[in-house]
């Protein structure tokens, strides 16, 4: 919440002690704006009271040093674009709001190291990056809105995992501040580091349960000099993953992005976006490739061979280059604006698994005979709407969204923990890339036994207290 | 010490209950075979009297559970190739020799995920994973010997960081034996997971000091269908550093090592190792570039135009392209001898930082300048013959060798904690890649503040007691 807002008369600054006068600590009567108590999807609905927006990580340390004395929870918020119910105060926690602490700190533009502060929203950070000729190794679709800061604590894969790998290999320092107030300099900024236990890697998709990430080191790629897309039409989801193969065959080292999906979210895109279809023809499964190079003559070559076999094969019905910079930005707004428009079209629950390609359409398949068996699906009257699958192919990643038309504990009764069996007994996770949040938490035993630290760090158990993934 | 070894006399098998009796227990009067009791260069000595060699995971399991009870400390030792000293066994410590766990548990063949127990040679396992079309991402100067739980256990970075990261990214999961017995297993195969906390991190270069890696599955990268190498012959370090800025830019998506080394490590090989040096004449420098794609012809037009950049600067004074696979071989090997080289040539202190690159050359000058003033260098009669450095300019990670006529204290307290302050100084750290060992622990202060979590994990401090990691 702004000042602006604060002027407005609904909220009131209200000191608290120790923290120093001119933090921003906003207190409403009844609850904050819904923009912070909702998520993203309005699935997660929160109440919480009292938001701070430090402008420091000293006045982080005060704040959490004051309400671990106290035992006042705190939960974490960046963006607030998450998927899981990560970021959102169910109780009456304080909120503690990244957003002012948005400066970057450091660059070393011989290395290609940024030390940013956690809430720098990606996409600002990124273009301020390309500017020096570096890009941020991370994107997801939600670039406008997430903080790298939480995209550090939920661990985001995102569009790019394919070229650019883990946050774990590519985040090279932290600054943490503990649940009593301690700040913990991680801020490494170097490549190679076996100087003692990696304790920053705890931090990375913790979601702010065993302290807040006030600021990161990464280490940026180099912004290509060349770029292309493909967007391929194709009837038959095996056909996806030969392609894969021939793709990673004929692109090799310049591939840095491999995403499909289906028709059914082609279309809510253009109906909720009103964005224009990348091809102008339906096709059952939709295609979008990625290059990234150093010379663009090679790379249309290399994408001239590829596009060479798939026809061949017979792999494809329609294919469609993109090489200008503004129509490659449009393919992938398209492809960024998939989650929104079905958040549009109607009460979204999202599920995010890491499942072997091999089996991401027949999880499809599975979900809609399932929803139909339990008779919420299949009718005009039933009440889900749609259920559809895209994804990240190249990482064995998949969302599948289930679209209803009011939210209410049918869906998940259905769904859960069924579609959690079906995932862990086909070797999947289920959390990928958009973390545990409120709602995966009990089913992880199908995917993962794990071990808390949670008690270590946060012995008071202040952080952000009733996600899942800290009872792991 | 295999069973060969016992059959002459030296050894016995001593079961220790509740070992099952097959298990390979190896026992001595006075000490083990030097093999294990001394590390690759004869710096760090130790007198362990008894090895175990479990083929399984249970057999670790029952091992520690059993050490665990009587308080009998524990070592764990792979290939016995580091240079900190971290797999021996300084007192009597039991030496737990992952040798016999070797065995390759599964491949995806699709997504190109290995599971292999940590006794793979990286080598043979790298050999086997080129037939399948993929590469082990990790790759180091010692491959025929060390292992992978040794390589996870270190967090390698070796020779092509550069392109495939660190072991924190390529990593998917580890299956660990606790210092009580039990079996954590965090045995992920799929690439994106944020379900929990991400415990396998903390073991991935924890030096055996919070449990025992038994098995690591780790994404391949695929395997190049075209590599080149050139060397190049310069006369300034500062031309180096031009020369790595023009090769990203040039060499974009393909290079995929940028090595160096100076005159005195390229002597020392052809001396010691007897292989023909890679140029024909001598040069202050020398830098390797190795670069692997998917297309040859467009790999030899990128070089082509980048070695004219550098004929255009005037940063070279020689180069020479190597494309024949057996040449790379003999190129690569070269590189890869330089530590057993210097080795060969006297008693060796070996130093591994990181470093901003535009430091390295000054560390040289300023380590002989200190050790001239110090009176051990510089005479025919001093304890020191050479001081040389070589490493991966890409990662600014360096080696730097002090070669004495014989080990005793005389270097290090010369050199001790004064290198430390001088990389400390300039933002570097004192431990890159070769792990912390017995040498380092106690000038970590100098570039990073930590935190233990090894009372969590080993509250009987029976693993790998006496390492500085767990101190740090």
């Amino acid at each position: 919440m702004s000042e602006a807002d604060s002027s407005r008369g609904k909220c009131a600054h209200i000191p608290l002690n120790p923290v120093p006068r001119q933090q921003h600590v906003v207190h409403s009567e009844t609850k904050l704006d819904s923009q912070y108590n909702i998520d993203v999807f309005g699935k997660y609905r929160g109440s919480s009271k009292v938001m701070v927006l430090p402008k420091t990580t000293e006045q982080v340390s005060q704040v959490l040093a004051h309400c671990n004395k106290r035992r006042i929870s705190v939960v974490t918020q960046g963006g607030n674009s998450g998927t899981g119910g990560g970021a959102i105060a169910e109780r009456d926690e304080v909120l503690l709001c990244m957003r002012d602490m948005n400066k970057v700190r450091d660059i070393d533009e011989v290395s290609g190291v940024v030390v940013a502060e956690a809430g720098c929203v990606l996409d600002d950070l990124d273009r301020h990056m390309q500017q020096l000729g570096y890009i941020v190794p991370v994107d997801l679709g939600s670039r406008n809105k997430c903080m790298i800061g939480g995209n550090v604590s939920t661990s985001a894969g995102g569009l790019r995992y394919l070229r650019y790998g883990s946050m774990h290999g590519t985040v090279l320092g932290l600054e943490v501040v503990l649940p009593d107030g301690r700040v913990l300099d991680l801020l490494f900024t170097l490549k190679k580091d076996a100087s003692g236990y990696d304790l920053k890697q705890l931090f990375i998709g913790a979601e702010g349960t065993l302290g807040v990430v006030t600021a990161v080191a990464i280490a940026l790629a180099p912004k290509p000099a060349s770029s292309q897309l493909v967007v391929l039409g194709l009837t038959d989801f095996c056909k996806i993953q030969r392609a894969f193969v021939l793709a990673r065959q004929s692109l090799g080292e310049i591939i840095s992005a491999f995403e499909f999906w289906e028709k059914r979210c082609n279309e809510l895109v253009v109906e909720y976006e009103h964005y224009e279809s990348p091809l102008e023809t339906a096709h059952e499964f939709c295609v979008l490739i990625e290059t990234r190079g150093s010379y663009m003559q090679h790379d249309v070559e290399k994408m001239d061979a590829f596009l060479d076999k798939l026809r061949e094969e017979r792999l494809i019905d329609d294919s469609k280059v993109f090489r200008d910079a503004d129509e490659m930005e449009r393919v992938w707004v398209f492809r960024q604006q998939m989650a929104t428009a079905h958040g549009k079209s109607g009460c979204m629950h999202v599920y995010d698994f890491s499942l072997p390609s091999k089996h991401q359409h027949d999880l499809l398949v599975a979900v809609k005979e399932h929803l139909t068996a339990e008779g919420i699906y299949g009718q005009a009257d039933s009440p889900v709407k749609d259920v559809t699958i895209f994804g990240h192919i190249g990482d064995d990643n998949i969302h599948l969204q289930v679209i209803a038309k009011e939210f209410g504990g049918i869906v998940e009764e259905v769904m859960e923990p069924w579609v959690y069996e079906w995932v862990g007994s086909r070797q999947g996770s289920v959390a990928a890339e958009h973390g545990l949040g409120k709602h995966k938490g009990e089913f992880l035993k199908y995917s993962k036994s794990a071990t808390t630290i949670k008690q270590q760090f946060d012995p008071n158990n202040i952080m952000n207290p009733d996600k899942h993934i800290s009872r792991a």
